[in-house]
């Protein structure tokens, strides 16, 4: 099979590897298309190996395609399946392996381009609102980065679960996408304004934290997903204290097997119905052919995109 | 009646008050021992004034004593009764004004000074390591400024619940005490040699903070309830992410009636038995009668002692 391929220098080719054979819990399945993620540019960058078990150079951590062939031991898909799931990496490839625990169907009329960018926006949002965050009806809920892949989903989500949904911005030529989306959208730094917030689903961090914080209504929670301007943030704990929050942060890609799948059966059994039915989807800024990896990471490293990249066989 | 009373310039001094009369809700109260916190202090520098509902001038958040008279409303408890309780200000004083719900039994045995100094240090103790921080049997527990009155609280309540302590006591001379009642004790800045914790109990903060963060176990939670030795922390989110890290923090203080009664509640029902058979107890550093608070605020403030100091009626 081919595959995008990480080499030395972080150079991204299209390249061939041995066609990968299902162990007794995996399924192969033929790549329809796969979602880019920000941790494939930092693993690009040699930042953020992939996990033990996982192709160290074929980045991808989310995928959707067709089953071709089951291990011995896996009694809930069959041949011929339209799946999406979810991986340590090795997605963005002809072929990929995954736990069957990893794969759900794909419902009637998703399309590939959705499906292959659903499973990991989607289970890190529902993960960071629902499970760290105890996202609950009425919520005032803020999600910093909105119209990123992540982001995107987290607003869908908060606005499903009944959620008042506030959304920050820096392009303002996605308010109106975010409006449509159901949430309030707003330009950075204006947190405060926007408050106060029983959660915050922060994707972006840096001293935008501390607006965020400051914006805290007496138990919030702030949940970090995402550090891009900035890991390193001053917290006045008498705030915290004050406002008896909750800071926390996590992340997907390092859970073992048994964590993932403690994720994807509540995204399974809550949220894929709402995809089916199009209460929420995944806006697809731009698609790329696998065989073009190189041009699809320069347009998500860009930014200002509303909504995922997703790479496509053909 | 008199009472303990900060005046203007923090001077404390015995004076007379009003004797106050109970609502329908409330109990009239003749105070035996109340216990000294480091609210207290701040209170009289003018930086924690007592909220609203609560005497401005009479300080005090935990007392014991018997009851004199009950308002209209109340059903617990009877005339005769000894009773420990919560207060948002106003315990160190002849007579004390308390909601029955904020009130529990002392159980036969218990003397005085244990009963005075028991609930607002177990209170925060128990909210903080079980309700906030989900404190479970085999955790291992890290209890910073382990000397002090929620210190030795959090201690006791983390090994009868079945978890390792480990505590951390600046002065040496409380090693012993501390490994007696069921703690490994070090001293400060060597918390990663005794990690990972599932659970820290943070009451000094400053930059230690970071090192009980480096320390902390995948899943690990800290509840952060003091900041003496600082509140500006600069944190490490990636830290955070990587360790799936829950950091939070709150005051007792500030909460509602309702609240409290919320964490009272359980601490009768699960902490107070324990209290009853001698499992745990109130390390009583100090005894000074009311009148001479001024004496015992200097006590307390001197720091290098080994649990409460506790007001006596005599």
């Amino acid at each position: 099979m081919h595959a995008v391929t990480i080499r030395p220098g972080a150079e991204l080719v299209w390249a061939e590897h041995p066609n990968p054979e299902p162990g007794p819990h995996q399924v192969l399945v033929a790549v329809e298309t796969a979602g880019i993620n920000a941790a494939d540019l930092l693993q690009r960058q040699g930042f953020y190996p992939a996990p033990p078990g996982s192709p160290p150079d074929i980045p991808g951590m989310e995928f959707a395609g067709v089953v071709l062939a089951l291990g011995s031991e896996c009694r809930r898909l069959a041949v011929g399946d339209r799946v999406m799931g979810l991986l340590g990496g090795g997605a963005q490839a002809e072929l990929a392996l995954a736990d069957e625990d990893h794969l759900m169907v794909v419902p009637d009329g998703v399309s590939w381009p959705v499906a292959g960018g659903f499973v990991e926006a989607y289970c890190t949002a529902y993960d960071a609102l629902v499970l760290q965050g105890g996202l609950s009806v009425g919520d005032r809920v803020l999600v910093t980065g909105a119209a990123g892949g992540v982001g995107t989903a987290g607003v869908q989500l908060a606005v499903a679960a009944g959620a008042e949904v506030v959304a920050s911005a820096r392009h303002r030529e996605h308010h109106d996408d975010l409006r449509a989306l159901g949430a309030e959208p707003f330009v950075p730094d204006e947190a405060l304004t926007h408050g106060p917030f029983d959660l915050a689903l922060e994707l972006v961090a840096g001293q935008g934290l501390t607006g965020a914080l400051d914006a805290l209504a007496t138990g919030g929670r702030v949940v970090v997903i995402g550090v891009g301007a900035g890991a390193r943030v001053e917290l006045d704990l008498l705030k915290v204290m004050q406002r008896r929050a909750v800071v926390r942060g996590s992340t997907l890609r390092a859970r073992t097997a048994a964590e993932k799948s403690a994720v994807l059966r509540p995204v399974e059994a809550h949220v894929v119905p709402l995809l089916a039915v199009g209460r929420l989807t995944v806006p697809v800024a731009a698609t790329f052919p696998l065989a073009e990896a190189a041009a699809a990471y320069e347009r998500f490293g860009a930014g200002a995109k509303f909504g995922k990249v997703v790479l496509t066989r053909s």
